[in-house]
């Protein structure tokens, strides 16, 4: 479907349905019982299991408020379902810093995907400030509702501080899925462009281009994972130890990265490399800098919605392996594939932290689910049933 | 059913479902079209068309966020259609200061019940603190998503200063239900009741005890629609000017109340008066202080689940109307006649201000519900058709 066509059918159904959520209910209210279960006075009962619980967490712990612990507020209300998805609106799709108000349909878009994929309720939060503290506040206030907080649309390097004092400060999973959902799915997508082309991950020559969410926490996942000679480029050029303009996380990536001591920009960083992964902007590389890689070389151009170079040209150009972020071309690295599984895990198995570990094993498990990678088929499908079962499966 | 059914009946319930809300999707997300249309990069277009119109309000006006004037939002979005039902869980039901967290069966059976009879889709927000500051910072960094805001299960009084805050911060709605509710749905009943026992409003001898927030809005309501002689009772007896132990609602209260001088405990303010409106606890009305008010008289015992009088009772000792909050007698006075009505009216609307004549309107609408009122009938009940109508035809 041409982009015209699409953006007024996207309109016209925004429009239609005045957005793309509702609340239902769980059961119906026909009746004056009904109303009495769903209301007072029946509804005192689990208001009073769940404080009784709460009094008895307090007083054994001495501390905290104790709702992830409390078993019966998983049990009797929507907490054991519902995830947030919280935005301040600051780097909404590839639209920039366009207000937390103007992204509520990129949110409600993602709720809707948390449904349809993972049966995970969902609930789209703009907050109306891009202050660190203020997203941090509003977030612990409201989390009682919440079984999850999924982070979306922050921008970095802001998002790194938002995530790391909510999940200091709350008792439940808190995911920034523009971070790691990107990580997870870039590297299941790798883990099979390897297995195509004979490479393995602790040799191949890796150039990471874009520093933001999502290329900081992609490089520091395949790192986990086992590469060993893997290159960052941010705007400025390839990133090394000493150079000047980085913040706190690329100073702790480059003690890590470009063992090479590769130095320059992207032309000169992408040359003679196996794998080039960009999330970074549209059109940035171009076939020359693609015939320059080692042999058949593997290129994930995840810009969106335009990527850093168009598959077909990166073919042309020699690529053996090609994988973008649309679904128009085959290869998608879709996050959908991700973050709908890692809440499902979550929320089934309580599930607090979501460490590396789980997150290398949903990258496997997703990896795992094309049982013959051949080079236009690395990832499952959006549609594959089984995806995000797989993903979850991880979370535990 | 009697009480051990209806809890165990409510627990299963509740375990059965997780709760009572799950999040929809509008429409089905089957094909890929669908994904781009629900999500990238279908969803960027709503986005830009909101952000547009954001930025030409702001130029327009030079302050504020503009999201309550933005037509977009309230267009492509779930602005249009949601409410936010808020507490920080100081004063749920007939429990008490429980936490927001042991309060949210109560806020998720709200949000049901505007769903089922307002056709409003309403999100639980739980608070995580008590104090003042928090609260309205929590409401008002969450509210772009939403169309109003339902203040909850807040214990006066702090729930009046909460509400002031809020009006004057947000551009959306903001109704305290608890109080204006409350006040809605005893004006209306009082006026079938006075009709049916041959009274005026400016004549009847109204007491009304209870000072919290619904007695205090009752009465404000009640003078606003014409009623000279009211007073009002506390725990610590009538209120008058100079009287000790008040707090500014009071003391404003006082000028205007309690025209006759009463003096005394709830048994010497009852004797001789036309009307007793009970929005306090269960039990305090015996039989005598009802046979000590004037010929005929109108018992409101609304005191929630078990009233200050039972209705039984009342009508022996020489009631001519009785009404109370329980859907096992007669004349329910029910607040889910009202905030469903309210929220639809302003959201269809987009009325920013829940005025005091709106107030008196939806009043006078929804006791024209009732035909020919009746001794057992001042009132519609909960699942006539047309009740939200009425009401939300007087918010505009």
């Amino acid at each position: 479907m041409d982009g015209d066509s699409l953006a007024s059918k996207s309109l016209a159904l925004h429009k239609e349905h005045r957005g793309k959520l509702f609340t239902g209910l769980s059961a119906p209210i026909e009746t004056l019982e009904d109303l009495q279960i769903f209301y007072t006075p029946g509804v005192a009962e689990p208001c009073k299991v769940i404080a009784e619980e709460l009094k008895a967490l307090r007083e054994k712990r001495g501390m905290g408020r104790g709702e992830g612990d409390n078993d019966s507020l998983y049990t009797y209300t929507i907490k054991s379902h519902t995830v947030a998805v919280v935005t301040d609106g600051s780097s909404v799709l590839g639209l920039g810093n366009i207000s937390s108000a103007a992204g509520l349909p990129v949110m409600e878009g993602k709720c809707a995907l948390f449904k349809r994929f993972g049966n995970v309720d969902a609930f789209p939060i703009c907050i109306d400030s891009q202050e660190v503290d203020d997203i941090v506040r509003a977030v612990q206030l409201i989390a009682p509702v919440f079984g999850g907080i999924n982070l979306e649309d922050i921008a970095a390097p802001k998002c790194f501080e938002v995530e790391r004092r909510l999940i200091e400060l709350l008792d439940i999973p808190v995911f920034h899925d523009d971070q790691h959902g990107t990580a997870i799915v870039t590297l299941a997508g790798l883990l099979n462009a390897l297995k195509v082309t004979g490479r393995s991950l602790s040799d191949a020559r890796i150039l990471v281009n874009g520093a933001g969410a999502a290329g900081t926490k992609v490089s520091e996942l395949l790192l986990a994972a086992g590469a060993k000679d893997l290159t960052i480029a941010d705007s400025k050029g390839v990133i090394f130890e000493g150079r000047e303009e980085m913040n706190s996380t690329k100073v702790d990536l480059a003690r890590q990265t470009n063992p090479r001591g590769v130095r320059g920009g992207l032309r000169e960083a992408i040359a003679e490399s196996d794998v080039f992964i960009g999330v970074s902007r549209a059109g940035l590389v171009d076939a020359a800098m693609v015939s320059s890689m080692r042999k058949d070389p593997i290129v994930f151009a995840m810009a969106n919605p335009v990527p850093e170079i168009m598959a077909d040209e990166a073919y042309r150009a020699g690529a053996a392996v090609v994988a973008t972020g649309r679904s128009d071309f085959p290869n998608q690295l879709n996050n959908v594939l991700v973050f709908p599984g890692v809440f499902r895990g979550a929320l089934d198995h309580r599930v607090r932290l979501i460490t590396t570990e789980m997150k290398l094993q949903a990258a496997r498990n997703l990896a795992a689910m094309v049982k013959e990678p051949r080079s236009d088929k690395i990832i499952p499908s959006v549609f594959e049933e089984g995806v995000a079962a797989a993903v979850a499966e991880a979370i535990r």
